[in-house]
């Protein structure tokens, strides 16, 4: 792609971003009266509740730390991320590790889930915290907590998560997909002592590609197999898209060529199912063989598979110099940027119906904060850098 | 309403469903190599998963028990609902009596909920069941069920569900009311054993009702009051329309005209804030201040609100005699009869988005099964009959 093209990309990322994106949760989110961030931000970036969800404290954490490591050393970008992290470390966490889905405003807890994304998330902003402020304990807790999420991730059951004899499922994907990414953000360069544990997370994820079908599965039996039920038949397009830009960064830095190519399939395969001919946009959720999904949002279009994609097709692209994956990326990006950013408030509407309507007017939600609109803004922005330098150095 | 309206009306609730909606489920549901009822059903009947949930199964036990008892004793109902019962029976309820919510097809169990409702649904199978066997443990069974769930509703924590000091939300609408019905149908004629039970399950479930704000909020503090949050200003049309009918029941039973009054402006206050004014139908989920709902099916129309309202607006007008009551019914039966059924294979669809159109073929689901479709229509056929013969005998 000529120097032009990609530079006014950049320039349409950049402004989005540091225009129209960040100024909406620097202006709205930070509490500093209780610390932490309002999540719950309506269209004007007012707030319409006060519960606090750690997954979104802590990825904003995350992204404020990112920026100011790798793009400018902001001090408002440093204020942010330590009130976010103090209210993490001050309330999220119990005795025994395990950490909150949701507070009240002030701290105390609202709702437990018996799964360990909220530790995750944890993770990663702890992690990056520590690079921030150069403070060493953010990093200690961030591998302590890390150490307890790879022990309850062998057996949900330790985390309160009942087995029953007559389910199938054992498998899902999001665990081996999260925890390659959370060791990507702790570990930073010094990934290599984490070496096993990488190596035997791929296996699993690779566990749930199905390279005969075609197919990404979220869910699958003991020995990876496909089960031929609800769960089993899950596809989540955005899901393995973004499962697949993980294992692509893992697959660059432990150069392995056959991992890169499954990396690039797992994207355009979801695409190629996901992707919604009739109104364009990718579908949240489908089934393998065809079925009706059971979710009841399961053909709306959701901002965050739209997000992973432009960076996931981005990408592709970067590695093949494919004109089909720029197409890709083209398509994925003039939608995006047609259906979801809002230029009179900031921030970018999470949902819309089938259709490309907005059915949630609201820019912070339970599932929806400071991530992943900025996160692929970022990215891209920076492969897009990246893609600019390597033609003016040929 | 003329008695030719009325016979109109009476015939088309009983050509849905004594020829289009319960020889779907005659044919379809049965499993009569593993015992119970296939609940996933695709547009033409045929099975796209395994699995059995509970609520689906005990409603439909209870389903045809009523039929049997209350219109024709056919063999093929007793049957089916035997079916099912043994296989609640033999697989759903564990040693503590507590329930699953859903099982494989063998009867292994796949889920359990911290909540109490498959409990309440399989005594109402168990109670009408008894009825039609003429069998008394399947009555024992109900009541002892009954008995430990009343235990259990006092204070859900007994049954794992924990409780959070930052939520301030203590009452769900849903106990009492589902209480309430479960009572109606366990007791029958001998309701009088439970009157003290009675009057305090409606005086929660009047507490959820703001009669200021015409809200009937969907969870409330502890003490009844409004909760200024996304859960406390909650409202759900359809489930307080239902509500409304189940305590219009108690109101004619105990000759409450207060609470006859209340039950009646449930209704039409959920009507008014339910019903949608650009594309028809009534919304799934809303927010009593406006902002817009989290759900992310908020403005769907699903079929069981429709059902509730086509009963709860009739009963309304048997009560009232209100042309406005009879218009309300008309309302909501002409846009469920000509967005739901399916003439083609049987049964209903259940999941439109808000323009009315289907987005999910499927007749049978996690959530859909033998129930608010033949039970609204079995309940409306019934009254239009009573206000047939209410004419002749003027």
């Amino acid at each position: 792609m000529d120097t032009s093209t990609l530079g006014s990309w950049k320039k349409t990322f950049d402004k989005e971003l540091f225009e129209y994106v960040l100024p909406f949760w620097e202006t709205h989110s930070p509490d500093w009266e209780h610390g932490g961030y309002m999540n719950a931000l309506s269209r004007d970036g007012s707030t319409y509740d006060g519960s606090k969800y750690i997954w979104l404290q802590a990825r904003q954490v995350w992204m404020f730390s990112t920026l100011w490591l790798k793009y400018e050393q902001r001090d408002t970008w440093k204020d942010i991320a330590g009130l976010g992290a103090r209210f993490l470390r001050d309330y999220a966490i119990r005795e025994d590790d395990r950490a909150y889905f949701s507070l009240n405003q002030t701290g105390e807890p609202t709702w437990m889930q018996r799964k360990i994304f909220s530790e995750c998330f944890i993770v990663m902003a702890f992690a990056q915290y520590s690079r921030v402020t150069g403070e060493p304990e953010w990093m200690l807790k961030a591998k302590h907590l890390f150490q307890r999420i790879t022990e309850w991730a062998e057996d949900l059951q330790k985390i309160g998560r009942p087995a029953y004899s007559g389910s199938k499922i054992a498998n899902s994907l999001a665990v081996p997909m999260i925890l390659l990414n959370v060791i990507e953000e702790l570990a930073g360069e010094e990934w290599q002592e984490y070496h096993d544990v990488i190596q035997s997370l791929i296996e699993r994820m690779l566990g749930h590609i199905k390279q005969d079908e075609k197919w990404i599965l979220e869910n699958t039996g003991v020995d990876g197999e496909f089960i031929d039920s609800i769960e089993g038949r899950l596809l989540n397009p955005g899901h393995s898209i973004e499962a697949g830009w993980f294992l692509q960064h893992w697959a660059q830095r432990l150069d392995r060529k056959d991992l890169s190519r499954i990396a690039i399939d797992m994207v355009k395969w979801s695409l190629e199912y996901g992707w919604d001919d009739q109104y364009g946009g990718i579908f949240y959720f489908l089934d393998a063989k065809g079925h009706n999904p059971t979710q009841l949002e399961w053909d709306m279009k959701l901002w965050w598979p739209h997000c992973e994609a432009m960076y996931a097709t981005l990408l592709n692209y970067s590695i093949t110099g494919n004109l089909q994956d720029w197409d890709d990326f083209e398509r994925i990006a003039n939608y995006t940027f047609s259906h979801f950013p809002d230029h009179e408030y900031g921030e970018w509407y999470g949902y819309l119906n089938r259709r490309g309507e907005v059915t949630h007017t609201f820019k912070g939600g339970p599932y929806k904060g400071c991530f992943h609109v900025p996160r692929a803004l970022w990215l891209c922005r920076s492969l897009l850098e990246e893609l600019i330098k390597r033609q003016h150095s040929v």
